[in-house]
């Protein structure tokens, strides 16, 4: 686990589960799983990760803010396509090592960057072992946005942004 | 990222993405976060990782496995407390590197190892900066059942579980 800089650090278990405190826990990486839903529907639109600053920067601002495993940077989310992310709650859990953040989304109400209200736009087929392959099944999956034409930097036409933005 | 062996291995971005394929995409450890919900109300009840195995079994059994970071080893969901999850849907993100599972809890409705139907009932507040120490709110907090009575064996009486069981 990374020391945290800007939080207080970890409690006990009975304190972290029972107290008032917020002392995030962060993992060995300094992250934190994030998972945002929709404040209107409830739907889960996205799960992506937290560090210190992000998270700094979410609770500041009330807009959220992520870290990008992928690129390897902070970001302010809809910084490039305008669908930014009011927080109208956020929690933690249990162990104080993974938030829910309830949003409300602005411009085109986008969330992944594909263009979707969400990233969970396909389901998995159960009952059945996998070793054979597993078929996806498109669900709500229309596109508010053209990704091509919101990010028009090339580093995001060509696919290397992540699970949103 | 670690190479699967029950699942395919992961897919290009625009497969990965856009395919039909199901490729999950584990994280250096093995591991995918996972964020469960409540089939009937949409509530966030928790969030934990899987490793191949868990899926696989969660796959063809329908009944929610995880694979637990704090203990090492993989678990069913309520095989000590009873508050098994049965899976209703199981969808995955963009990139295949986080699910979503829909579920309907049996027993005294618990998810979380505290007793409470979530892990998420205390909320963050939002608006300062977080330097000078915030103060969490329960919300949702209700026990539905008593940890110490449930969870028989010491290690669980000492805290030694986490996030849910």
């Amino acid at each position: 686990m990374s020391k945290p800089t800007i939080f207080p650090a970890p409690k006990s278990k009975a304190e972290s589960e029972e107290g008032t405190v917020f002392a995030p826990r962060f993992d060995a990486h300094g992250l934190l799983p994030v998972v945002a839903t929709s404040a209107e529907t409830g739907e889960v639109l996205m799960l992506a990760f937290m560090n210190e600053e992000a998270l700094a920067r979410t609770i500041a601002t009330g807009e959220a803010h992520y870290w990008s495993r992928s690129r390897g940077h902070l970001w302010r989310k809809g910084e490039e396509s305008g669908n930014a992310q009011r927080v109208v709650e956020l929690r933690t859990d249990c162990d104080q090592d993974a938030l829910w953040l309830k949003v409300e989304t602005a411009g085109a109400g986008a969330n992944c960057h594909t263009g979707r209200k969400s990233c969970f736009y396909r389901t998995v087929p159960l009952g059945a072992p996998p070793g054979g392959g597993l078929s996806l099944r498109f669900v709500d999956a229309e596109r508010q946005f053209d990704p091509e034409a919101v990010y028009r930097h090339a580093g995001a036409a060509k696919g290397t942004l992540k699970s949103s933005e």
